[in-house]
């Protein structure tokens, strides 16, 4: 049997004039968001070497590996950043032009990536210290999705640094994707930074964290949502979260002027709208939940038992 | 060296003939998970021209390649639908034969591609309004996960209002485990909706949003676990949300005559089994957690700090 | 224009240098990750046959088929447990020969899946029996992510219950990945288990689970976070929870010697640290969340209404 191609696409094209914001046709090409996954899992290699190839990789080929891989990173990351440019504009203090922009933001990148290698080095201290599920560093680096969603993070933050549009948020939504942990690149995260089961957990684009800062999954670092919107875009709207403080499963800490001091520890499930002083201990009221048996309730029999 | 393969084998199938339930042999055949993704990839591309193809797409060559688009993605459509109803049955009201059945929801389906738009329009407005991060629609529809997880839905209510049978829980389910995000096809959602981060977020299947919904990360619209289990099956389990309401991160609501009026807010963490009338605030008894310094709680010592 | 490669290459190996902790070079293979998931992606075809499968399976080929893929897989499996031998060692109480350790170990493991199978065949029915919301049992096993969660689980636990390092983790994390939910493979749990939604549940490593348990999303049984850090490898730091059980979305349960008492419930958003006896009703203070009216609340107006 046939379809009725004509009318159906008679009725979209129709549908595509009158809803015109959510095509993209005519313009510049956005950044790939294939590419841009198969940049990002090369620049995971490059941090980790020897840890996601199949192959063992020799100390006497590294050299040449390394090269190799570096410039096939380096033609295919300009690109995108280039398209990223052309769709939404250079940053302020370089080149007006997308094509040297781009190629100059490309380079910048990868002189960073030894910086970024110190710090997750302290985070794969933090994750093998702070769980002892964990048996060895290299199961850390190998299974945990956290550090994944940190290293990907990491870069992403350093391409948002440098005003590279779009491109480092694509990175950061393929992490959250695989990992469940949404960073925004924005996020400023200190070292020794650990995250436990990471599914669930929001860290939003103006939080501040200091070093050895501890999550579990489920925690929000959240904006107050305000009518606002739009016009709050650049304020801080997002908590600061200082040294070694530690916030269990399912927190929620709202708001710009939102100070966890430091050494401080937040009990799961607690809702937080304040700051509060450093050594704190911030639990549900009390501490308490009603315990009761099911027979003194009956008005909830109908719970399954 | 050789492995008992023979005797593996043995086992394995007096398994397979003890334990039928699991099995699935000699049936209909199943709709192909491979094959639904494929599909649904397809149906994200004409639903948002432009926005996930590599190449630019000129408006000049528009018509052909929806044309194109649509005539491959209505066969084999048509044949997913099939394979459903061969295993589960055709909907009441139209064909009792699988293949015309087949056919015409496939052609159905395809001609509400339009009014699908005009909702998704209204969804990428409500995530840019409301998220001062997103600094372009651009960037909404690329990067939000959002997105394709409304997307996603969307569709697949239309599917499963016609009475499609699996298929549509296959698009979601590939949607929730790309974005975190669980709802159900059967769930009805308003216009202008917008979920923050979506991981963790569940909309049950008898679920009631109108407009202008906001809700976080965490969320659950649920139903009350119930001895009496598949007997409740068609019943309205899961709770109604009027509009304007706005739903922080890991709130539970529970039930399905549970109301949340028009226009409340409803803070992180609330666990509400109750309806609330319009206008209301819901939070936490008092908005209060208990914070203390930690040398006053010894008995918490063993926190880390 | 070029990119100065040899200035890149000189820096990054520098940094290789400099942070040995996060590179693998010259050691013994590490397991592969895309193998280990084919692998998985093969054990589940065997254990739900014909599901998963792109054409139908007649009984007639069903011998020939089985012991073609076991036959596949054994090999594949054995290079697997091999590699990860290699690099942590073999386990206590069989070869200390990793060639013939690895062949042993898989060939013990393919004995297994009538068992694992019978398990999961309990915890379908669960999910059936547990959520209206499913038509069939077919719906349950093609759609829902607890069951391919659960069913990597139980192969991952007979796994680390021989001993075998690493692999199974690399399994449960590809689960955890495309689910949501993080089980770690030494949990033990019943028959008959279901958890709905899935995303954001997390199970540790020592957790016991009896028969007849049903969790929904966000659930977490987790352990303290304490300052001992890896001295507590070895200990049980995880809940126990009894026999018919039901924990609500985003409960949070912790610590080792915390037992939920059988027929207990547990409802969303509480976070328990300490047993409760059977039959409890467990619930946040009074079940009171404050309502009010927004107008009274003026401290409260940059609420979105």
């Amino acid at each position: 049997m046939n379809y009725p191609i004509k009318d159906l696409t008679v009725a979209l094209l129709a549908s595509y004039r009158r809803h015109g914001g959510i095509n993209h046709l005519d313009g510049a090409n956005l950044p790939s968001r294939a590419g841009v996954v198969a940049i990002t899992s090369d620049l995971l290699r490059l941090v980790f070497p020897g840890f996601f190839d199949d192959q063992v990789v020799h100390s006497s080929e590294l050299q040449a590996e390394t090269a190799l891989r570096l410039d096939s990173v380096a033609g295919r990351l300009e690109d995108e950043i280039y398209k990223s440019l052309g769709c939404f504009g250079c940053p302020e203090g370089g080149s007006r032009d997308p094509r040297p922009a781009a190629h100059d933001l490309a380079t910048r990148f990868l002189r960073q990536l030894p910086e970024v290698r110190e710090l997750l080095q302290t985070d794969v201290e933090a994750a093998f210290e702070g769980d002892p599920a964990a048996r060895t560093r290299e199961e850390v680096i190998v299974a945990y999705p956290f550090i994944e969603a940190i290293a990907v993070h990491r870069m992403a933050h350093v391409l948002h640094g440098q005003g590279v549009p779009l491109l480092p948020r694509i990175m950061s939504e393929w992490a959250h994707s695989r990992t469940g942990m949404d960073i925004h690149p924005g996020a400023t995260i200190g070292s020794h930074f650990f995250v436990d089961h990471c599914t669930g957990t929001v860290i939003g684009e103006t939080s501040h964290l200091g070093s050895h800062v501890k999550l579990y999954q489920g925690v929000g670092l959240v904006a107050r949502s305000l009518a606002a919107g739009q016009a709050l875009r650049g304020t801080k709207r997002h908590p600061t979260v200082e040294d070694r403080v530690t916030i269990y499963a399912n927190a929620t800490i709202v708001g710009g002027d939102t100070v966890i001091g430091a050494d401080s520890t937040v009990g799961a499930n607690v809702f937080l709208m304040h700051s509060v002083p450093p050594a704190s201990l911030v639990l549900m009221e009390d501490f308490r939940v009603r315990v009761t048996h099911k027979r003194e309730r009956p008005g909830t029999v109908d719970f399954q038992i």
